[in-house]
This record gives C-alpha cells, structure tokens and sequence, in this order.
C-alpha cells in the first residue's frame, strides 16, 4: 500500500480524489499496490462529504507521519504552498503539485532537494492543465534538440479570441460572457493580461534549457488591445489571432515572449479552438509535433495530477532525473528577435505607401473589408528593435502592430 | 559508456545514426554516460560511408558481445528480426523498434521475455512515427481509463484524402502523383488497403487493454472505393473524410476498425492534413486530447527510436513494466457497434423519401452540388448490423456507404 496526502480540497483537490476513487482499481493495477488517501489537509470543514474520514486541519499531521510517501500540493499560490513542499521533500515524501506560480518560482530549489533525496517533484498538472507535455519532453523526445515550443496555454484567453474570430464580438462583449460562463475570473487579470501564460512558458523554457528561467524576465503582452478590427484583418489574411507563449533557439540563445501574434491558416495551433490548449513543439531531429488538450478544468488538471503520483508510486526510491539549475538563463533582448510585423496605418495605402516604403523597405499591404479610414501592411522579417526604430521614423500614424507568427 | 547495435542500415537504420551523431553531446547528457554505437548490422556495403568503421555482417558478433547492452531492430519484416530480437532479449540485452508488423504480431511475447529478464523491450516509432504516444499512455495518462483511441496513422493516405478533399482530384490521379512524389510504394496496397494502420491500431488496443489484439481480427476497409463525389457530399455536410484507425470501449468491451470515416469539422483530427499523423485519446477524467506529427519519415521515426533508446539507457536494470498478456482480448462484433451511417442513393429524394423512411426511420437528406441524379442521406445512430439489414430490404439502390465519426 502506497499512502498518499493530498493538501488543499478545493477544485483540483477534490478532483484528484475524484479521480482516485472512481479509477481506483485501474491505478492500484497501474502502480502495482494500493494508493491509499490518507489524509486531505483544508482549512475548512466539508459537512457530510465522505472527505471527512481523512480530513486534517494539521500539516504536521501530514509531514510526520511516515507512512505517508507521496504528497499532493493543490493548494495554489506561493506559500503556505512553498514551506509545506520543501518540509514534504525534506522529509522524504515525494511531491505532485498543478502550483504553477510554485514551480515557476521554486522549481530549481525543489527539483534538487528531490534529487538530493532521491525521490522526486513532478508538476505536469502546472503546464497545459491534463495535456501530457512535461513527460514527453523529459522522457520522449529525448533524442532531439528542442527548437521551439510554441503554446496556446491559457484557455479564457483562447475562448475569447475564438468568439472574436468567429463571431466578431468584440472584446467586452466577449470577456463579459466568459466572466457569465465562469471561463473568466472577476479579476481577468491573470488571464487577460498574459500572465498565466507567462508562468506556464517560464517553466517550459527552464525544463527545455535545463537552467531557471524568470518569468519576470519574459516579455509579456495580454488581449486587452486586440479589437475586432484586428481579427478582420487576420481574416482577410487567412490568418487568425492567437495568445501565443513562445520559446525559441537561436543559435546558442533562447529567446522567449507571450503576446498576441498573427497565425497562418496552416499553422497546427490555427484550428485550436475554445478553452483548449495545445503546445506545439519543434525538434531538431523530430520536426513539428503538437500535444493538445484541456488546458483546465476539475479532472482534466487532476487527470495530470493523478498520473504524476502513480509515477512517483512507481519510482519510491528512484530520482527520475527532471532536472533544471538555479543558474539563471539570459534569454536573448526581445528586440534583437527577427519576425514580421504587422501594422495598421491611418489614411490609405495611395497616401502612405511611399513613406511606408521607404521607411521599412518591402512590405505587403492589406485591406480588410468592413475597416475603413486606414489600411494594413505586413513588413519582410527584421529585428524587433529594428521594426521599432523604422516605426519612430515612419511618419504615418501607426494605429496598432502585432507580431506574426512564421 | 552504453555500448548499443543497430540493426539493419536501411532508411530507419541510418536515421537512427544520424540522430545519435547529430544529438550526441545533449543525448549523453541525458543517458548520464556516453552513448556509443559498437555495431551496425547490414548485408550490403556502403563503401565510403563512416559507417563501416562499426559494420558487421555477422549477428552473432552482436548477440554474443556482452559489452552490448542495448540493440537496435530496425531491419522491418518478421523474420529474421522476431528471431534476433528474441536472441537479444534473451541474451539480456533490451531491444529498441520501429517494426510494426513485428511488434503486433509478437509484442505478448517479447515484452515477457523483457520483463522476466529485467529488461525493456520498447516500440514508440512502430506506431505514430515521431509522436509520442505509448509512453504518454503508459507513463501519463495512468490515472484515466482510455475510453476511446481514435487515429490518423497512415501518412500516405491522408496525403491522398487531404488532396482529394481540397482539389478535388480523383483516386487514380492522387494515388499517382503519392507515388510520384515518394509518398506511396509502386505496390500501395499496405497503405491504401488500411493493413498499415491496422497494425498500429492492434498495437494501440493491446495496449490500452493489456491484452493481445489480433490485427487478423479487426474489421479493415481501405480507402480505395473513395471518390470525388463522396467529398463533395462531405464538404456539403460541413465534414471531411479521413481513413480513421479506431478502438473504443462500450461497457466492458473493446472495439476496433479501420475504415475510412465522416468527420465533423470541429473534430480534433479533422485538419491533420497531408502526410501527418495525429492521435485522438478520450480518457474518462482527462476528456480529450491529441497528439500530432510526422508519422514517418527517416529523422522522425529514428528521433522515435533514439527516445526509447535513452530510455532503456536510463534503466538498463529495471523494467518499466510495458506488458500486454497473451490472453487474446475478443472484440466486440462490428456488427453490434452503434454508428450513424452516410448512404448515396441512385435518383432523387422525391422519388425514394417514403421508401427510405420506411426503411431506415428518421434520416437526414443531403444533396451535394455537382453530384446529378443521386442524393444521399445520414442515418441516425444504430448497429451496424441493423444497417446491413435494413439496407438490404430498402428497395432503392445503394451506391456507397461510409460511416459517420460522431
């Protein structure tokens, strides 16, 4: 018998047990002995749950008990979250956690107490909800160079774009109606303005690099100025708007950013549609493959959740080997990332076009029916810090830029 | 040092060299020692080639040297790679394939001897090329029962259909220009006939279940009485048509085909264009998600192969406990499967309404433009075997049937 902890009974929580109790006997065969829910630590009480039987509002409870070989943190946010991981390690017992803001942060430190005590600290959940994409990468794609992984990692944003491509709807329209729907928080921030996706990209970037990558130091660009007028453009272009967190090799540099971006009609993520998330990934050797999913949600996070514990069951007294130092990379200047741009121009090309030209040399200019009063151009592909120079110099009045995704 | 063999010098063989060679820096990191290889096997010469450095004709110079710990069966056929690799299992050293018919036929088998020898016996690239999906479904998804595998794995027909769908070009023209391009064998019966990927589909059965599938025993319709006008009925009904491979659970029994299908335009598979791959998995807690890319190809199948070699690398000690038994799983009779099916009818909805009413019950008509005096309809949900019945007594005639993906 392999007895788990689970710490937090909100949606992940409960889902998790949800998942052991109704998969039970599968994940018993699967692990090779019985998982057994020994205590679920929450601060509240749950009148008339079923929960109550291992409910505990005591963590030591929890780290103290030596039966306990596997924990589950699904309580969010950085601490208690932080102390109770790094007492669970020390204290031998393997660790799962969905905390992204946790792994973001920590994971470096984490990861090396496991190893130090042989026993490991698995967040599959943390990334791309119930997508399998942390695993593969650690023990899959492991004869490739990694040389980009591009995702679409946070649902609220991507049901949104989708009704603004579809529908037209426009922004407000659309955030309300995902706010009425509960795919958005009341406070969209998180969402809205990138940073979900940020975290999310952060530990890809540090797992794929084997060094810690900040999130803080990714350059992060939300939905909030994306307007109808943009999704018609896209469509005049066979293309579609998309949050993208991207993390790319050049050379010996990473380069990393989350922003809105112009996908083409044949990109594998275009027809990513919902509050579904996909994670496409480049291999040196492999070419493009692509993991989709949920990206959220009750059992598809525990889902995750649940296939990390059976892995850490499997391998009690075995350091898996996921790995990434506290070294810090420096990921390469933002403006020094050669893509095409896309701009939106007030006036009409005849007006413009020769300034245009001269400013950013060949481009491709774009007219979208229904937008009247300006007109569009997309440039060849050139530094951002170049396209920002030729921006200030461009006397036409640039009304909003996006980048492309090639 | 992790000495390994590499048998068979052929398209995967030598991908598997150039995978190693490329990757060699990064791939040792992982392996945590270096990987090397001692031998490759071949009968032919390839005078020039770096590779003779390491060339052997003579098997028993591999399976007898005991510095050689992991074996590379790449040769394709069964015999004579059942025959070494069962030598080399036996012998103790793990094996690493991409042999698709060797791996349905004997997989029970060999993974007994791997397990009973403390050894692995892996075969990501036998299905899916360069996706990764076994481990996924051995190492990830453990907390979910796997409710349905639904996949396009067969690259040279989906080629076929996507042109097919999208230019309108005929069977015999697609089928040529495949060939042309060297996306079809001059015999293309393995791929066109459906044999392909219902091996692959037996793989994935047997995996899923834990028991041998048969792929003797899955119903298996290729996509060679496909046409122009049955695209045209599936653009007018908003679907495409794709060779579909299937497994699905209904209560506590499996079914399987291979049979080229309808889908609906927000099916996940239904933009997995030209040659790629692409796996559909519905898990009970997880819901749905996907996998996708190159399903052939030298460099993706042999970044498959590389995967499984780091892997074995990693625990050449231990087995990672991939098994399905013998015991040969029974199928749920097509017959007794529940579908809708699309029916083309010769003349016109006037002249057949009642009869086929009578006949089938409730039915949607569907007329596609530029297909003349016929007119098809979809029926609602019933056995397959009620189908065949009540088509048999509808006294209008049947030009095609294809079954409809819900």
């Amino acid at each position: 018998m392999v007895n788990i902890a689970v710490l937090g009974y909100g949606t992940v929580g409960s889902g998790v047990v949800e998942v052991i109790r109704t998969n039970q006997k599968l994940i018993d065969q699967r692990v090779g002995e019985e998982l057994r829910i020994k205590y679920v630590l929450d601060l509240k009480e749950f009148p008339g749950d079923p929960v109550n039987e291992v409910l505990t509002h005591d963590f030591e409870q929890v780290v103290g008990d030596e039966d306990v070989k596997i924990v589950v943190e699904v309580m969010g946010g950085i601490e208690p979250a932080y102390t109770f991981v790094k007492r669970c390690l020390e204290a031998g017992k393997s660790v799962a956690t969905s905390n992204k803001a946790l792994v973001a942060k920590h994971g470096a430190e984490l990861l090396k107490i496991a190893k130090e005590k042989n026993i490991n600290f698995l967040f599959e959940a943390s990334v791309g909800g119930g997508i399998p994409i942390l695993r593969p990468l650690h023990s899959s794609l492991t004869g490739d160079e990694i040389e980009e992984i591009t995702g679409i990692l946070n649902g609220t944003t991507n049901y949104m774009m989708t009704k603004m491509f579809y529908e037209g709807a426009d922004y407000d329209e659309v955030l309300k109606e995902a706010q009425e729907n509960g795919y958005a928080e009341r406070n969209p921030e998180a969402d809205v303005e990138g940073h979900d996706a940020c975290r999310k990209i952060a530990i890809l970037s540090s797992i794929i690099s084997g060094h810690q990558v900040d999130f803080e130091d990714i350059y992060c660009e939300g939905i909030t100025k994306i307007t109808t007028e943009d999704m018609k453009y896209a469509k005049a272009m066979g293309m579609t708007i998309k949050l993208l967190a991207s993390c790319k090799r050049e050379g010996d540099k990473l380069n990393a950013i989350v922003c809105p971006c112009l996908l083409r009609g044949e990109h594998p993520l275009f027809s990513v549609n919902g509050v579904f998330n996909s994670v496409f990934v480049h291999g040196n050797m492999l070419g493009d493959a692509m993991f989709y999913g949920s990206g959220a949600g009750k059992l598809p996070t525990a889902s995750a959740v649940v296939g990390d514990i059976v892995e850490e069951a499997k391998n009690l007294d075995r350091n898996l080997g996921v790995m990434w130092s506290a070294d810090k990379l420096v990921l390469e200047d933002k403006n020094d990332v050669s893509r095409r741009f896309f701009v939106r121009v007030e006036g009409s090309v005849d007006e413009w076009q020769e300034q245009i030209i001269n400013a950013f040399g060949m481009v491709q200019f774009v007219k979208a029916e229904g937008v009247d009063g300006e007109f569009g151009f997309v440039t060849e592909k050139m530094p951002e810090g170049v396209y920002e120079e030729k921006a200030k110099e461009c006397p036409a009045v640039i009304k909003a830029m996006i980048r492309v995704e090639d």
